[in-house]
């Protein structure tokens, strides 16, 4: 079973990359590139920097020092994707690695010296996905071997203690390593690293322990909190955790901390994190579009984690944010070439990015770069996008639920399916038959689409023509179920409404008042102006049916606007009773709008997902 | 004439400690504390964290590595207040010196090895402008002989070559080292470290090199960006250079920044700085409340800024904006029993802060702290206090201005006259003449002040009785003559309007957009809850007039509000034409406001200076 996540219970059982495979259309091209080009192009660039060749014992060393972990989850790509290059990349880690496990290209020598910000532990949890990955899609070799005697090495070194890492991810890879191999201490570590954080397990930071959810017992906590992806990878390795010891408490806590986190603490692309200096949530209803952070890896952890709460549940509303995140942050993680990448993913731009050469040193969201200092993000999307397949479709006793319609084929029990769709772009999704089989086909219907139909056409033969057509009946978002037996040429045929829809906010979240949004399907769009003309900060949206428009394969949308010009450039408050409107009288306008994930991919320019609309 | 500034020429001439002394009132009152709580407080935290114990050489070392400067900034404080602490502080420092002018408790034996971040240049920048605080308030003395040294060590050091340092101060100490010692080179120097950044003279660095201004040569910048403290006690230092060397240019581009500045990043308070992660202004319009950086010593430098402004040119909109800040920023920074302090200064804080013990290791604005691992603010306000009458009232050859009525005397050219006014709280000023004399006296009407009157009431006596009582006269915004000869008894009475105002945002601050704020005179107010009840972030204003009450000599206002409660808490982003509305009915409530700078002295609590405000 080929999948980074494999629960030994739970509503629902993963389809891995055996059962799923992804044909061409939207996520099927995106892994194809990514196969093809991001996975070389980040090793190129960890050559280029040096954070292989610290492998190699090359001085002085270079990077981070965490770069350890992104060869790693480079690692961790090639082996979902079995690249040609992974044996001999694994080879120079084993070679690298100490005779009792201990491996750290930059710690070597002062083991465990910093807890806090050392990231020895985090660097050994994306090892030992790597290595995972590679025993579910190969089997054992020299990767697995150098994966195993580290996670050894760790359970040796922490069982007994009350440390943990400053950065979660090992939790995780543990209860996975421990899935893949039935070797109960891995777990067991698993288990402690989660229940001493927060007793504190570590020194306090200028951030604050919250920094690391160290702040309190990960079952106490009401919200998650802190830096975004340590709070996301914290909370996948203690549902991993719960699942595994049947700790229902555990879970339901998580659960409540993610219900309030997507209530109050998440862009409407699914992003998360509001603040830049510590890559933190910020408070509840703290959600600026311009400083929104929104890191890349972020929404990849957030995607880990909802798929982990599916799997446990089976309630479509981790699916909902899932698609959510899927479509407008892991796809606008990566531009069209697969070779630039975004690292924050602001919801407004107001000033067009100066193009840079080379590394960019900073994580702002104007432009995708090639590589940063910390890249992080880059190695994220590669390992994502090439496990993907994963993430689409599961089982249960009674059949296969598809919960991100895509093209591809499902093989489970002998059934087989074909999703055939236009989607995101098309709402009509075909599922057919190729081999027929027992159970029932579960569709998710997200939660957007409120008015979606689902027809069951059984395979034309002489012996049932179906000459008055198929039923075509309402679905309401959640699941839609179609009972078997199938037989090849069966189909179901589900129908999402795609009309654009504008959007408000809470009046809660402050940064957003008076402006809207417009989504389309699954995709949040936005106006973005090569090089600020016209300027989105003088328009006015009207809150008016858009119209579509079709370009090359993609849905762009107009609406009504007005342009305001000529405003005077004074102190920018004025008394409310006196305020002289000094601006020439607005103009017309048709505002341009483009789903968020295209973004940027047309030079410098400004972008706003939240549109200013006129009072009434 | 004892002045931080005292510039050769320039259209008005600043009235120094000399010539202004401070009644008890709004001023004279924080002065007072200032001289006999801050300035000690500050030298006792100095002591125990070790930052004076460096300079006699403890080891190890403590402190950042800029922590030199805050002992200098003490020692400029202690010099307007002529505190008997000085001379054995001088006395370390003097000790502390190598025989070549070299003065650095971090980098002594590795001297200039980091102009980007080491702080040696800003750190004489410090000592230098304490050593013109003691020779204008004292004459020489062992710390005046310590700060020349430096200066000529500067001199020596860096007439030629290409550096300065990636902080900005010591250009307009040295400009004002030769405004007191006449010694040409002390300019030149300046006006080297001036011309030189931009070009660039420092190494790029991951924030950019807008962080310390070095983006591009000064007379090209179009607005001030980067570092807010950098790049604002920059510009004074170009102010002074350009006002020394008679370069207009120089002096029109620094007047171009500040006037784009105040128009697009200005915070209503007069705070400026909305980025955390590099304590920078950001874009023109982003002015988040919530994430307001506003740092205290920003304002003070902005003050400083405006000073320079207004004595170069006369224009009333620069102290327009220094009582802005002075009013809603410096007051702010400081609680009212002198001993605790805001770094940051947001206009919205959603969650009371959790108090702490002991140093502050963040600059997050929710509750005053003693102490911070950077201190820069509790002693800018220190020695900004104990400066503070020479910022009040300046002369030219026609008269006296008065720029800020607080309760005071005010000396010059035989003319004495005594300011009577309860401002902030009350709208009446009265000057009152002790010692009859020549010139007229300008007194500054606010930009806010619309409907102000001036009543010039000549003594009683027998020769000229008053029978018909003054004429009063309507006088408009900026400044109002009464001319002279004076005579003893002699008084001007002006009355400005104090009704609180609505004020509104530009439309194009985003973050404010759907809200307005209220002001009374030159007070900005905030609704501030203990405790978060009644929870601010449920409650929607109503623009009537506000109430006014006085409670202990302030003037508080209620507004009327209603408060919104049972709202959902699921995904906050609904279609804009199904939004059900899950809330009760609001109840009204009276909604109780409190001047700005007195929020966060009454325990954890809430704070918002924008409300939300119904649609109509």
């Amino acid at each position: 079973m080929a999948n980074p996540v494999l629960p030994s219970s739970g509503v629902l059982s993963p389809l891995g990359l055996d059962a799923v495979r992804l044909n061409p259309g939207f996520w099927g091209d995106r892994a194809a590139l990514n196969r093809e080009v991001t996975i070389a192009h980040c090793q190129e660039w960890e050559e280029r920097e040096g954070w292989i060749g610290n492998f190699r014992g090359e001085r002085p060393r270079r990077g981070r020092e965490f770069s350890d972990s992104e060869t790693y989850k480079l690692l961790e790509a090639m082996a979902w994707a079995d690249h040609p290059a992974l044996p001999a990349l694994a080879e120079t880690m084993a070679q690298a690695q100490e005779g009792d496990g201990y491996l750290n290209t930059r710690w070597s020598g002062s083991r465990y010296t910093d807890f806090e910000w050392g990231h020895e532990l985090y660097c050994y949890g994306h090892l030992i996905q790597a290595g995972v990955a590679r025993l579910r899609m190969h089997g054992e070799d020299r990767l697995t071997q150098v994966a195993i005697k580290a996670a050894d090495h760790v359970c040796r070194r922490f069982m007994e203690g009350t440390r943990t890492c400053g950065h979660p991810v090992i939790e995780m890879a543990l209860v996975e390593l421990y899935r893949v191999t039935g070797t109960e201490r891995y777990l067991e570590m698993a288990r402690r690293f989660v229940e001493r954080r927060g007793l504190p397990a570590l020194a306090d930071i200028p951030f604050g322990r919250a920094y690391f959810q160290d702040d309190m017992p990960v079952r106490q906590a009401q919200v998650f909190r802190g830096h975004v992806v340590r709070a996301l990878y914290l909370a996948s390795g203690v549902v991993d955790v719960a699942v595994e010891t049947g700790d229902q408490e555990l879970l339901k806590a998580v659960e409540a901390q993610w219900e309030r986190t997507v209530a109050r603490r998440t862009h409407l692309t699914g992003g998360m994190g509001s603040r830049h200096i510590d890559e933190s949530y910020g408070d509840d209803y703290e959600l600026p579009p311009d400083r929104a952070y929104n890191e890349t890896c972020a929404s990849i952890a957030s995607i880990m984690l909802a798929h982990r709460l599916l799997l446990a549940t089976g309630d479509a509303r981790y699916a909902d944010l899932a698609e959510r995140t899927l479509y407008n942050m892991l796809a606008t993680g990566v531009a069209l070439d697969g070779r630039s990448f975004f690292y924050a993913n602001p919801l407004q731009v107001r000033v067009p990015a100066v193009p840079l050469e080379g590394v960019n040193h900073a994580a702002e969201g104007g432009l995708r770069s090639p590589w940063f200092d910390v890249s992080c993000c880059p190695h994220n999307i590669a390992r994502t996008l090439a496990s993907l397949p994963a993430y689409l479709a599961t089982s249960s006793a009674d059949g296969i639920q598809i919960h991100h319609p895509t093209p591809s084929e499902i093989r489970h029990g002998g059934l087989a399916v074909r999703v055939e769709t236009g989607y995101p772009w098309a709402g009509s999704v075909t599922v057919r038959v190729l081999e027929g089989g027992e159970g029932r086909i579960g569709l998710r219907v997200p939660a957007w689409a409120t008015d979606a139909t689902l027809a069951h056409v059984p395979a034309s033969s002489p012996e049932s023509p179906l000459p008055e057509g198929p039923v075509i009946r309402p679905v309401d978002p959640g699941y839609a179920y179609v009972d078997g037996p199938w037989q090849a040429g069966d189909e179901i045929r589900l129908e999402l409404p795609m009309a654009p829809r504008w959007t408000l906010p809470d009046r809660r979240i402050d940064a957003l008042r008076g402006s809207a949004a417009v989504e389309r399907g699954p995709l949040v769009y936005c106006a973005e102006s090569v090089g600020d003309e016209p300027r989105l900060g003088d328009l006015t949206a009207r809150v008016l049916p858009p119209e579509e428009r079709e370009a090359d394969g993609v849905v762009e949308l107009e609406v009504a606007a007005s342009l305001r010009s000529g405003d005077g450039d004074g102190w920018p408050y004025a008394p409310a009773d006196g305020r002289a409107d000094e601006s020439a009288e607005p103009t017309d306008v048709t505002l341009r709008l483009v789903p968020y994930h295209r973004w940027g991919n047309r030079g410098p320019a400004t972008m706003r997902v939240w549109l200013p609309i006129q009072e009434k």
